[in-house]
């Protein structure tokens, strides 16, 4: 079994050594000795856990700056789903790639994702050495042909996992209750518990898709999907901006995970902030995410922190609200366990860490550690990335970061000459 | 004349070299040649004018992360008071030093400032090789003395400048409406005309600022200071949160420029956001500023240019609101324009300028460079810094970083030992 030792760390505001076997971390201590593996000279540095990315559509890569300061169904029409249309399966295996290479030069190594050529980003995130939750997009609009295509990719899918490693799992992915019909909603809660895979949905992101529901079916979004049976612990939500008190009292009850992505929520001027003190009052499990980089444009979860941090200060009044060790946590540890994944510095768990490097001025002096981290560090503090006990990052360089950067280039050329 | 000649750079989307003679801009063009200077490769580098920080406490960055999450006035009176009254000469120069670190860093080479111990601030903008419009703290709290103490500060500081370079430059502080008398106020504002310095004042950032103000004097603060004729073209007035229509009419009316400083606001829950939108429909000059380090706790200008952005599109329910190259004139060419500064990438102006590394992820695919800049970027773009003519920042490389991040951290240890 591969061995790696990292030495003279600071890891809970102490000197540490962190010995790493396989992909579990074996043994912390000082002092610690291994002769067979390889070393990494920590001094300097200290160890935290990584960031967890709870929602993005890896590929959209592709589309940063393509499209932006535009009307959301304008930008939607005219750009994003055109774009889109022409994506093949290599395009998103391109894009992948410059997302995880993005993830990992900011600290993340998982992500909760969202999008077409489901294979494809399974196959950067093998190559690229990260975790993720990825969910193939389900779209009918309503379209029962549509829907029967979705239903077998959703199988074939499932069926054919064998050959992925345990760092990539499946989930369904309902778009959204505007682009998905109740019965095919309710085929993938009745397959997801079947088959015990979580689902993640797009949930009250703008105040129109509140009003349609409301229009259509007396209803708002939470009360319906409460109403059709489809609520329950294995439900990871995006968005949750529009939220009236009984809806957050059924996600309370059902245990269904809410993740917070205020930077896109500002940028396509959703109406709103997700009511976090509310939710997280009620007992909802709360996770942040940075969306797709068509409406972020980028995937630091340091600069989403910030943001949820000081949002929470601004939506409450109140500067004690969200303080940057709970901040942290939230992003970190809490979401790992919300997906169910063995993080954790501590030994047995998986080996995923990070090493930051604070001898650069917004670490200085240094009087609390989360403080910086939250209020004044960026994604570029991450020295050391380490997932599954493997090396992904090491003094910033990740392998083959310029042909992903050359091939993603090329790819959207072509995509723009095609449009 | 010493030269510099920037070659094979990205200016406006063509390849261009710069010649720099002194301290100005003195050819733009193709295959310049210059046997005497220095010349820098510029391949792969995109030049930028730099970034303007509108307003800062550059020696708050001792106070990073000493305390956060608390409550405005026990925050103030039981850490940031206490702390900033142990604070000497000495300590303000260590910690302004390590904000213009962090300021060329992130590639500002101009700050608005405010603080205690003039002369200290201004050695280390001479030293560091920045420029700054530096205000003394102006605060009597009514009591007479301490106000002429503080007049005859303003006098001996503005008749001692003849040491310094024209990188320095002089204003009045004036801290704010609650903490200076009206006389005081006008003793400043009859100076400044005197004089001809700019003049630096909080105005507006909180709820409790405009209701103590309506209560005493039956004005709002923009009122009350043009029934003392303080309002002028001269005036820089950070934060302007909170503001009646007719406030906004007094403001345009006396060009006075408006600084927005949209961290901070979030971060100490000031209970809202500067009224942007109406305030540049009126025709108000708006600048953006991070604050100082106990209150954001960084100074990347690249950040408060994405908070700005995406606040003014959440803000008017908008997403074509302050669009990027909007977003990014704002806090370069705009701004320096508001300062009197004479930057710009053209021949004949002052050598101020950046040099941005996009062989980077967040960079990629590179459709639109400003909505890159404003939406993907942070300041660790920055590669290349000059100031005045003068390299202070090549290949991310300061001179006497380590030394400065030392010397604030020790600072930072008696500071806290003697607390």
């Amino acid at each position: 079994m591969k061995s790696l030792l990292i030495r003279n760390v600071v890891l809970n505001g102490k000197p540490a050594d962190i010995l790493v076997r396989g992909n579990r971390i074996s043994r912390i201590g000082r002092n610690l000795e291994d002769k067979a593996g390889r070393t990494i000279d920590g001094r300097g540095m200290t160890a935290l856990p990584p960031l967890i990315n709870g929602h993005t559509h890896a590929a959209m890569t592709l589309l940063r700056g393509y499209a932006d300061d535009m009307g959301l169904m304008e930008w939607l029409q005219t750009k994003i789903w055109p774009f889109e249309g022409r994506l093949t399966k290599d395009d998103v295996l391109v894009g992948s790639r410059l997302a995880c290479l993005e993830m990992i030069k900011s600290g993340a190594t998982f992500f909760n994702d969202m999008y077409w050529h489901w294979h494809a980003t399974a196959e950067a995130v093998e190559e690229m050495g990260l975790r993720a939750l990825l969910s193939p997009v389900f779209i009918d609009g309503g379209d029962e042909a549509r829907g029967e295509t979705n239903r077998r990719m959703v199988e074939e899918i499932h069926g054919g996992l064998d050959g992925y490693s345990g760092r990539v799992r499946f989930a369904l992915g309902p778009h959204a209750i505007y682009t998905v019909s109740a019965d095919n909603l309710r085929f993938m809660k009745e397959f997801a518990r079947a088959q015990n895979v979580p689902i993640h949905i797009h949930l009250s992101e703008t105040a129109d898709e509140v009003q349609t529901c409301l229009k259509s079916r007396k209803l708002r979004p939470v009360e319906y999907l409460d109403s059709i049976g489809f609520l329950g612990p294995e439900v990871f939500a995006a968005h949750c901006v529009h939220l009236a008190e009984k809806e957050i009292d059924l996600l309370a009850a059902n245990r269904v995970k809410a993740i917070h992505i205020p930077v896109s929520n500002l940028k396509l001027a959703v109406g709103g902030i997700m009511p976090m003190a509310a939710l997280t009052k009620a007992g909802v499990s709360v996770l942040l995410g940075t969306d797709g980089c068509s409406s972020n444009n980028c995937l630091d979860m340091f600069q989403t922190l910030k943001f949820a941090a000081l949002l929470a200060k601004h939506q409450s009044g109140n500067p004690t609200s969200m303080p940057a060790h709970e901040a942290w946590a939230m992003a970190t540890t809490d979401a790992a366990r919300a997906f169910g994944l063995d993080l954790g510095l501590e030994e047995g768990r998986l080996a995923d860490l990070i090493l930051v490097d604070r001898e650069r001025p917004e670490f200085v002096p240094g009087y609390n550690l989360y403080s910086d981290l939250v209020y004044s560090a960026n994604g570029y503090c991450v020295d050391t990335v380490l997932c599954d006990g493997r090396v992904l990052m090491s003094r910033r360089k990740v392998s083959g970061e310029k042909e992903i950067i050359d091939d993603a280039r090329r790819v959207a050329r072509r995509l723009c000459q095609a449009g």
